[in-house]
C-alpha cells in the first residue's frame, strides 16, 4: 500500500530531495499535496510530474502566475494561497505523513494544524520545535501521532536509540563546523554570504547554510533534540567533526557509544522518516571508510561562534526565550544574506534581542506568537536603526 | 534478583575481566561455578572471594594442589577435574548463564552440554562456533536458549542490529591490524612471540594475541559472525581500523551505517552480554573522541596476512574445513609461542593441513571430533616432522 504524503516546502532543498526519494519508491509513496514559498515554475513542474490534488504558494502573486500557467496548459489542480494555503496542504484529508521542510518558525502553525488532524510528521523544520517545543510535543502525545526527525543528526540519534530509553544516555551531536571553522575571529568579521554559501559538506538551503556557518544551526539542533528525545540539556554535547560522516551518536549508561554513519546526503534521513520502521533499499553510493583520510573530532569554540552559546542559553532559559532567540536569528540571517549586516552582527543582534526580552515562563501559543513578533521587530531595528518597534 | 553465572576459563584474561564486572554489579550477578586450565593459585584466590560451590581445573596435578590448599585452609568447595570437570561447571544446576572464555576448540563439548541443559551462553570462545557452528546454533534453536556474543566485534554488531533483521544488511568487522600491520613481508619472517605479545590495543590472552597478529583472529570472527547472525560470507567485510575505537558496524539496506564505539575494554561487551536487554552503569572512563588524533580505515592486505584468506576459504568451504583450519591454527600458534616455528609458518601449516584434509560436507559431532583430532596430529607433524600421523 502506498503512503500518501504532503510536503511543506517542496521547491526547497529538502522538498526536492524528498521528491527524489518518492522517485525511487513510487510504489510505496504517493504525493497528494505540495506547498512552497514563491517558486511557481518549479511547482508547475512538480504538479505535472507528481499530480497532487492540492498545492499552495505563500506568495499571492506567484500563486496567480501558477494558476494562469495551469489554466493555459489545461491542468486541473486546486491552488491555495498564503499561510491558510500552507495549512490546507498540511491537513490534506488523504495525507498520512506531512514532510515539514519549510524554513523558519513559519512552519509552526501548519505543523500544529497537521498534528491536530492526526497527521504524522516527518520534521525537517527544526524552528518549529525551537519556537514551541513544549506545545508541539504535548499535542503529538495527545493526538498519538508520530513525529520523526529528518534532520540528519536527529535521524542518527533516532537510529542509534532504536526504542531504547535515552534518559540514562548522553547525546553527542556532531557538527561539520561549517565553512569558517578554521577562520580567526578577525577573518570572521569580513566573511560574506557568498563565502558562507560555499558549504563544504551538505546540499541545503541558504538559511540553514548560514546557520551552519555561525554554528547557530547546532544550537537549534540541541534544542530540537531536547524536545524530540525528552532529554536534559546536560546530557547533550556538541562535537565538531569536519568530515560529516558520523551524523551523531548516543552514549549509553554502560559507556557504549552507538553512532550512525553515512555520506552527507539528506535523502537517507528523509527516506528513513518515511520508511520507518522499515528500511528501504537505496540506489545512492555506499559509504567506503577506506576512501577517507580519517575521521576527526574536536570541541566547539564558543568564542569564535557565540551563536551556539546563545542558543544553549536560550534553551536552558526555556519559556519564550528560544522563540525570541530563533526569531531574532531568522531576521539577522536574512539581513546577512541581503548584505545589510556583517557575519558577526548575527550573534550580536540575537544577543541584544534576548537581553531586552520580557520572558514568559510557561507560554501559551498566543504568548509564543507575541514573543516571536516582538523579537522580529526588535531585531529588525538593530539591522536598520531607523525603524521603530512596538512593545 | 541476582543472575547466577558460571565461568569457563576464569583465570584467563576474559575470565578475570568477567569477575571485575561481577565486582561492579555484585547485586545483580552471583558466581556459582568456575573452571580453568591449571592456574590453581589464582583459582584459590577466586574461590575465597567469590565462594562458588563448584570449581574445576583441566590439569589433574593442579587440581590436586588446589585441593590440598583448600584442605589446609579449611575451605569447603567441590573440585572437579579435566574435561569432565569443565562440563560439570558448564552444566551447574544453579547457573543461568555460562561465560565460555576458554581458549580453543576445547570449549565445544562443555558449551554443547550447557546448551543441552538449557543454559544461556555468553560466548567468548569463538573457536566453538568456528569448529561446529551449524551444530551449536541448531542446538541453541532447539533448546530456546540465548547465545550472546562477548567478542567485542560481535557485541558491537549485536548492539547495532537491535533486533533488526540483518539479512538485508552488510557487516563491517573492524580489526586493529595487530602489532605487525605496518611490517613488510620480509620483516614478518623474523618477528618473535614476544614481539607479538606487545599488542597495542586490547588486554587479552596469548593465543588470541597471536591470532590478532596473523589476522587469523579476524578470519575466525568472520566465521563466528556468519553463525551468530545467520548471514552469508558475501555480506561480511573486514576493515583495518588501527585505533580500535569503532568495534564493528552494520550497513543496512538503505545505506545507513550503525557503528558501536568505545575504549578497547573487554569489560563492556562482557557486561552487555550479562546485562542484556538492560544496560548497566559502569565506572570505566567515557570515550572522548576529541582526545584522539583521528579514526582511520584501510583494506586488509591478504598477501602479508594469508591467515585471514585461509579462514575465509575454510568458512566458505564449510563442512569440516573450518574445524580443521582452526585445529591446525591452534597447534601452529602454540608452536610459535613455544619458539618451535617462525611467524609465517603459522599460515603455512594451516594451509598445508587444509590441503590434505578429507572434507566432510554435513558433519555430525563425531565427524567434527575426528577432523579436529586428525588436523591437530597432521599440523603437529609439520611443526615436528619426526612424529607420525594416523588417518
Amino acid at each position: 500500500m502506498t503512503k500518501a504524503i504532503a510536503i511543506l516546502g517542496s521547491t526547497g532543498s529538502i522538498g526536492k530531495q524528498t521528491l527524489e526519494v518518492v522517485d525511487q519508491h513510487y510504489h510505496a509513496l504517493r504525493v497528494v499535496a505540495l506547498a512552497a514559498s514563491s517558486n511557481w515554475k518549479e511547482m508547475l513542474k512538480q504538479i505535472k510530474k507528481y499530480k497532487p490534488s492540492l498545492v499552495a504558494l505563500m506568495d499571492p502573486l506567484a500563486a496567480e502566475k501558477l494558476e494562469q500557467a495551469l489554466y493555459e496548459q489545461d491542468i486541473n489542480v486546486t491552488v491555495a494561497v498564503g499561510l491558510q494555503g500552507l495549512t490546507e496542504v498540511a491537513t490534506h484529508e488523504e495525507a498520512h505523513t506531512i514532510v515539514t521542510a519549510v524554513s523558519g518558525a513559519i512552519g509552526l502553525g501548519p505543523t500544529l494544524a497537521a498534528i491536530e488532524k492526526g497527521k504524522n510528521i516527518a520534521l525537517a523544520n527544526k524552528e518549529t520545535l525551537v519556537a514551541a517545543g513544549a506545545l508541539v510535543m504535548e499535542k503529538v502525545k495527545e493526538k498519538g501521532v508520530s513525529l520523526l526527525p529528518v534532520d540528519s543528526e536527529h535521524s542518527a540519534i533516532f537510529q542509534c536509540l532504536q526504542q531504547q530509553d535515552c534518559q540514562q544516555a548522553r547525546l553527542l551531536l556532531t557538527a561539520s563546523g561549517g565553512p569558517f571553522r578554521d577562520k580567526s575571529l578577525e577573518d570572521l568579521q569580513k566573511v560574506t554570504a557568498e563565502d558562507a554559501l560555499r558549504h563544504p559538506n551538505w546540499r541545503m538551503g541558504s538559511k540553514i547554510t548560514i546557520d551552519s556557518a555561525t554554528l547557530m544551526n547546532k544550537g537549534l539542533e540541541v534544542i530540537e533534540a531536547r524536545w524530540l528525545f525528552d532529554i536534559d540539556f546536560d546530557r547533550i554535547d556538541v562535537l565538531i567533526h569536519p568530515q560529516s560522516i558520523i551524523h551523531s551518536m548516543v552514549e549509553f549508561a554502560d559507556s557504549s557509544v552507538i553512532a550512525q554513519l553515512g555520506h552527507p546526503d539528506m535523502r537517507l534521513p528523509i527516506q528513513y522518516a518515511l520508511s520507518y520502521p522499515q528500511r528501504w533499499d537505496s540506489q545512492w553510493p555506499r559509504l567506503d571508510l577506506t576512501e577517507l583520510a580519517g575521521l576527526t573530532f574536536h570541541k566547539p569554540d564558543y568564542d569564535r561562534f557565540p551563536a551556539l552559546q546563545l542558543a544553549l542559553q536560550a534553551g536552558r532559559a526555556d519559556g519564550t526565550m528560544p522563540t525570541v532567540m530563533n526569531a531574532a536569528n531568522e531576521v539577522a540571517v536574512h539581513a546577512f544574506l541581503d548584505h545589510k549586516i556583517a557575519f558577526m552582527d548575527i550573534p550580536r543582534i540575537v544577543k541584544g534581542t534576548m537581553e531586552k526580552h520580557n520572558w514568559v515562563a510557561k507560554p501559551k501559543l498566543k504568548d509564543i506568537q507575541i514573543a516571536d513578533q516582538w523579537a522580529r521587530e526588535f531585531a529588525e531595528i538593530q539591522v536598520n536603526p531607523h525603524r521603530e518597534v512596538s512593545q
